[in-house]
């Protein structure tokens, strides 16, 4: 059977493997004061060309959005984010738990247009009533989005212009940000998503590491104390070195942005593989995650050989799946699909 | 200048003033354990034909809404809610405040169908990944709703019957409760109401008294300790007399019912003249809340007369504005607003 | 039967009552944004000798204590108070739920010490691991205290030092601030108390109002959007002008402090009355709350004429009974009592 | 430099390692839905004699307490817990960000006394007042405690009974439970503890584990439906055959009790070195933590040679420190650092 569920399935890619076993017994103090999370953060600071920005390690995704969300929002505000946004479905109202809502905005292909972040906005305050409504006080997106469509670097560039405009910070959930970045469809460097949002974290789950999410802090207004709200919110590593090394890891020579790489061929292998047997994708996607169009029939004939998900109802006949490749993805794999096809 | 901008600019009824200065010197407990509260709901139970039910009195309507949820909910459900619904919009995140989402469902009108709650609830746990998604834990609607308009018993029985079937209470937030039941398009009363859902509640604030909201459960099952939530919510009244007075008063020879009836027919006048003189209506409303499409200039020159509610942009030229009566407006008010026109 | 339980067992004080069946019909606009609201705050920052201070209107003492201290502190901070101060004790953990401790100094007839206060932060930021514990966001002290006892200004002065010292802003409970002020062992007035604390409120639920709390900010920097604050709390009473015609009147002419004066005097007849029968005290307490130690035979005798509050056990034989008169006490009421004696 | 700062200095025990890197590159299915998972839960059912018990693995310690809690708790219900508790001290807050007041009692040596908590909740039902104050909905207790202390059976056993008695589970945080059961001070198993609490953890990240806590729910009326609970919370592991892994090898082949009888044995030479050098224990711990009083200077000199923790200052002279040994304790450090003393 082929594994195609999603990009988390395998454990660490070897080096980080390699590493934690090279420092295991070694004593360091806990909660991220250890030499080993020092370094990341020079070598994450390095690489975003952001010498002087805050770095903390969480554990995972939805806790990250719910801590960094809560931390920057002031109690009446709430955070807006596209219908698809991760926080707003696959969250289990972590968000709304610490008291926030999610405001939403309309996407197309899991984006959020510029247009409607300013809209919004000043909808919001030209309502005479709008101290009964909750405020925008943050945008999230997505980069790659849940649809693993990417933004250019325009549209970032014009989201970032209205948040500045409207005074609210940009956030960007980078749970795949590796994916994102390594596409060939990338306009953008690391770099140019640190100077274009406030806040942005850097996905380790998905793109190579156990665990650990590294939230990068470019805007130094936001999130001055972050500490007790990180501790507040179960999201405190107590051997927080384990976050340290994996990072060191990844930002060693380029370890996260190769190894995402490998990801991104592997989905051109098999898009192209499915385009080649004529099978109709949902979303053009340039990133990890493929979207396609199935016959129900032939997703029943697919099971046998692989696994994958199902994303939703195209028609009567006709079922949305993902089918997700990651750092760790062999390529005889695809090719056993394709062959099946 | 003439004022239909809501249904509570005026004091209360003065048969509750009366009352409250009648009384204003005895001695009660505090809380709502006086006789009056006791009287008030036995008279409300008697109106409702529901000889059991459990009644609590609160203050306002917002305040009910977060209560009453957050009372009923688990902490990793939500509410569903027209996307047009007070909660949704109005009351500055106070369902999120208390830790739920509220899951949006489409509206027609400020209604939502049987039929879309049974997809959300039927599609949400056909969804393999529903563990990360917030539950539906109960249904909120508004009679009348935010538009004016009313659910039929039909469309009411129907609603009724879907959440049964997914075992998810049904709450009517009846902040204008009054001006449902007096509409002459009403197919039911209050025990068709109370028939109907597992809780709702009878508002007061705009329906004569100062203030106040009677929430009614009806199935007895939900809010069994209700107290402590209450107080925790900073909804307990310390001299809840002055609830049970005005509740007891309104529900004394019908004085609820007979007053909403007065600002049904005000609100027939006042749609009879706008109708004559050639305005052209928004929704087609039942209820004490008017919507109109206006020319911007005119809505200029009727601000020299009146004052109303802008509720939003029809298009570049027109905005759709609400006219509101109450069971104090004026008739003459009305006829000098029509000749204005 | 007489009636010693609590400070709110009566309506409003007749000149309110007045007020409010006066201005019944007339027409105002919601939330607090009509002329009523304007006058009464400016009577209060005149009488406070704060003409830039910014007032807010609640409903309740719960609320009032919830919503402003949510307002205030950041997600991760606590607040200090009393181990029986009224939010440690009787909101059934308001506080809590909007996600803030309780953190709890020692007292002394229900007052806490600047030496303690001083103490508690000091410690806090000497501990190294201060940063996995709750910080100390602002100090809640009630005046008159939960024991009827006061502040004096020397006492209110190191406090208020204290908290500048340490940056965290002082908020005192109000809630029978009138009742603090009119006794003749205070050596502030109300100038006095603007000018040491950073917010108090007025209570009015407890002396001559229906209802309402006037919330005072003397430091402007904090509660800036108080608004959706109090909204999303439930706090926001939709007829404002309930509150701005309660607190104007109680404004006017001093009535405030005149009849809290009434109280006082009361308090102290019931006081004289218990001494000269060689009642024993359990605290020596200047204002409207007076606690005795009693026998509990003699409490059931004594609940044949009076109702009172059973406020704690001192003994195997004795219970501690607290007796209350308010706005409203009627001497031959307390002539009656010391007679029964 | 000898360290003996915590008992979360290293990283795993190396079979852990092993294991983890044995099967890096295998898939599996996210979110605990692993075989690894179920082998761990099978074997840890057997260890508890609980053939029918629900697991959970989460993260880390703070964050399973304030799940557990919060999921447990009815949102207007406390929880119990002595002054020194880890919830009421070190967690940031985390039970109060949930909504939940930590209601304190007073302990000795980190215990609580059943005869303590039975007064507490008698007490509190007998106060006419309790509708107004937060309800006791469970228990917390630590075992070893935050004193490295430990409950006697009898001393369990008392406490389940009158948890029992007034229908309040029993919730033991047992971040340290293996060097607890390890220690000689103990007359219980982790069967004994299974059977007198209704919900316990079995700390992985202090015992031998990179990070994890295995929640074992006795009481299946509880926590029914945990999944969304824990997602809402961000303690939700993607790939959480990673705790699977560690939590079967830790009990397989008895690994868990074996290295934490390791810690014990350390602990036991740490102490009699202590004691033979004459030095003096602030309170005598048969478990991994050991508490002394130490002169200042005393302090500064060994400082030098090891590092340890400050935990509280005992007089002018003297303050109270912790060392902690762990499973990862080297022998010869502890003879080194008793040569030094």
């Amino acid at each position: 059977m082929l594994h195609f569920d999603c990009d988390y399935m395998e454990g660490a890619h070897p080096l980080i493997m390699e590493k934690l076993l090279q420092t295991n017994m070694e004593q360091t103090p806990g909660y991220g004061y250890d030499s080993y999370c020092q370094s990341a953060k020079e070598k994450i600071r390095k690489f975003c060309d952001m010498p002087h920005a805050d770095i903390h390690f969480l554990v995972g995704g939805t806790q990250t959005n719910a801590t960094v969300i809560d931390g920057v929002l002031k109690s009446y505000e709430g955070v807006l984010a596209a219908e698809t946004g991760h926080i707003n479905v696959h969250e289990s109202g972590a968000i709304e738990t610490s008291g926030h809502k999610v405001l939403v905005l309309p996407q197309k292909e899991g984006k959020v247009r510029a247009e409607d972040v300013d809209n919004y906005i000043t909808n919001f305050y030209n309502d005479p009533t709008y101290g009964h409504m909750v405020a925008p006080g943050m945008l999230y997106i997505s980069y790659p989005t849940e649809y693993g469509t990417l933004y250019s670097k325009n549209e970032l560039t014009a989201l970032s212009d209205v948040c500045h405009k409207h005074n609210i910070p940009l956030f960007i959930d980078g749970a795949r940000l590796g994916y994102g970045l390594a596409s060939y469809a990338a306009d953008m460097g690391m770099a140019d998503i640190a100077r274009l949002c406030d806040i942005f974290y850097i996905g380790g789950t998905k793109v190579g590491a156990l665990f650990g999410e590294a939230v990068v802090v470019t805007n130094k207004e936001l999130l001055k104390n972050f500490f007790p709200i990180i501790k507040q919110h179960g999201a405190l590593l107590a051997k927080g070195r384990l976050l340290g090394i994996q990072f060191d890891t990844l930002f060693t020579d380029n370890l996260y942005l190769k190894i995402a790489r490998h990801a991104i061929d592997m989905a051109e292998t098999l898009k192209n593989g499915f385009r080649q047997k004529g099978y109709r994708f949902y979303i053009d996607s340039p990133t990890n995650q493929q979207f396609l169009i199935l016959e129900n029939n032939k997703i029943e004939e697919l099971r046998k050989k692989a696994t994958f998900e199902t994303w939703g109802i195209f028609d009567n006949k006709h079922s949305i799946v993902r089918f997700a490749t990651s750092w760790a993805t062999k390529e005889e794999h695809i090719q056993e699909l394709i062959k099946f096809l």
